[in-house]
């Protein structure tokens, strides 16, 4: 029996996009859902009482932030991450490969995994398929991920390739290691930029037929027209009946673009980052908090909010709190950034079920325009014809 | 009719505590109380939300900074403080003479007043009496403090009676210029380490008819022994019918020697402070959180408190957010020591009612031990003898 389940019950007819609930030993969530992001065992500046306040049903915590600081042991020894963190919800683990390949130039990989340089002491540490299982099974997260290698954008068709072929090894390892019947572990799609790999990558995965699965390495610097046109390929080729996971996405317009290809799940420290640098989202576009207008304005940051923030603060609050660097301000700001997210997803949700998803989106689209479609279609040719040779410093196999 | 009225409601007989309930504009207040400091219009790290769980019924912001930032024409566009910070409970303003004096050689004063260079631009401003009720007026607290001169705790006899003739003339002055009539202006006792002079600046303040009053210019850098004996002197003068606030005093040892000694009200920056540097309050004393006995300690800060913190999470998880400089870790740990201060003034109010204050003191006093008798008396000694002939850089009149 499956410790993770997934029941779609609705599927939009105009649009990929559907309607689920992921049943975990931790509780349901109902999808698509964004899973707002705990680095370090903790979404930064929130507690988990505002966490269910804002709506989360599920969060992300990341195996390399925990593994460094405070370690798995510790993590385990205070009775696991829910307990650790009071948060009785559903959590899902990344593995720490996409952590560890932004490290660049502080590690080295082959076959077996990857040694890297800590960040914070430079003190070196050697990561595995077996030793992120098993990193992640101290942990104890419900959901948890595939070590996998993410290529750069920029990687030509032959890296990619490599890349993704040892992450499918890779995969096999994990799931030949995963031992806690209480986690679901899921594969995580590679490819890069390229229509085969992706594909391929896919299928790949789903014959080893996993519970669930990541789509990693896309929206990672490529234009936005081949993270769809790739995430397509991606979907057509998945089990329709698993969730799908696409990893790093967080901004409001790109929620619905993956929505409406089939996604049922997003993370990213998007609402969380850009709201400690003040950035806020509204149905007309972000508002910065820091311009001039704001030092005066009585208002809530959306008239029609209902969260925390906007219920008993005003935007002259708001813009003094950042001004003064006083911390409760970077908190409300977070709270209605996550806020936002949270309630569209809702809002998309309901409107799948209820046959208006595509009415819903392009109203929604308003203040968020999509780039125009000329000017789209010069970018990934662009982008295709420069990456064509492969940057030289790119080719370490 | 005065906004603000006192109701004594049970006076302790072997010490000089009193449980009374203070009837503000904006509510109650239940006395002796701690008021938790909002400098900036925010209680640092803490929500208002967090404020009334800890048991906040009243907190203090200051004037000097808010008129700095973000200025008393924006908090009373947005509303007054009370809107502006989403307190709706009631507030009480400093009146920013501390704050100017501590800036030491970035002042000048005279008779009427004070200039000042802002710590923020270097840009000068000045306070007056009049001035410094007029912004307090525009922020619109409830209960608001005369303008003060207070000297160092080290002036000689001299420099403390000026100070303190100085101050009486201009709390005659705030009086006369004070208009709102749902504003109490509270008069500040000065008079440095001197008896006669604390004796005498209680009369006059008392012949002034405030509503109630402040004593200034203790507990900063005197011995212990020379706050409570010039306390003394001045709670013996003052009217036994009026609130008493000992400005500035915040550690549960001394919050408990006030209260035995007459005090009402209390504020400090220390609970927050301290819980940013990873110190936190427990019966048994202080705790500091970073030792590395706490990395694997499951336990909450205290078993038995029941503040969100406690109740919540481990040691080892706030210890790991303090070394992870999580800003969340700070809250955590200012709600514990806000609740810890809270819960100690609410427990020895219940105690002054039952009869049991004493026994209170004593048994609270255990993890918190005041230092031996003649070490005091000769501390006090020492001091006296030092600044008999007064600093010589003190003479500025």
């Amino acid at each position: 029996m499956n410790p993770v389940t997934f029941d779609i019950i609705h599927v939009d007819t105009r649009t990929q996009a559907r309607a689920g609930i992921l049943h975990t030993p931790h509780g349901d969530v109902a999808t698509p859902v964004f899973m707002p992001v705990g680095t370090q065992a903790t979404v930064k500046t929130v507690s988990p009482a505002e966490l269910e306040e804002v709506g989360a049903s599920i969060i992300l915590s990341n195996t390399y932030h925990l593994f460094l600081r405070p370690g798995p042991e510790v993590v385990a020894a205070v009775g696991g991450l829910h307990h650790f963190m009071g948060w009785s919800h559903p959590i899902l683990t990344d593995s720490g490969g996409f952590q560890v390949f932004s490290l660049g130039h502080l590690r080295r990989l082959d076959e077996d995994g990857a040694i890297f340089k800590s960040h914070i002491d430079g003190q070196l540490h050697r990561f595995t398929p077996e030793r992120a299982v098993e990193i992640q099974e101290k942990l104890g997260a419900d959901l948890i991920m595939a070590f996998d290698e993410c290529a750069p954008p920029q990687a030509d068709f032959s890296y990619a390739r490599t890349a993704m072929e040892r992450t499918h090894r890779w995969a096999e390892r994990c799931r030949a290691s995963h031992s806690r019947s209480d986690q679901a572990l899921f594969g995580i799609v590679q490819g890069g930029v390229y229509e085969d790999l992706r594909r391929l990558s896919a299928r790949t995965l789903t014959s080893m037929d996993f519970p669930g699965y990541g789509i990693g390495g896309l929206a990672v610097g490529e234009p936005k027209e081949l993270t769809w046109a790739m995430l397509e390929v991606v979907n057509d080729n998945l089990p329709p009946n698993k969730p799908r996971y696409l990893m790093g996405v967080g901004a409001p317009e790109d929620l619905l673009d993956g929505v409406a290809r089939g996604v049922d799940m997003f993370d990213c420290v998007l609402p969380t980052r850009i709201a400690r640098n003040g950035a806020l989202f509204t149905k007309a576009g972000r508002l910065n908090i820091r311009n001039t207008s704001n030092t005066l304005d009585a208002r809530p940051i959306e008239e029609d909010c209902r969260c925390y923030t906007c219920q008993h603060f005003s935007r002259a609050y708001l813009r003094h709190l950042f001004k003064a660097e006083e911390i409760l301000g970077l908190r409300l700001m977070s709270i209605h950034n996550l806020y936002f997210l949270l309630d569209l997803m809702q809002r998309a949700r309901q409107a799948i079920i209820q046959g208006s998803f595509t009415a819903f989106r392009t109203e929604f689209g308003a203040g968020y325009r999509a780039s125009d479609p000329v000017v789209q279609a010069q970018n990934k040719a662009r982008w295709l014809a420069r990456i064509r040779g492969g940057p030289k410093h790119l080719n370490m196999q």
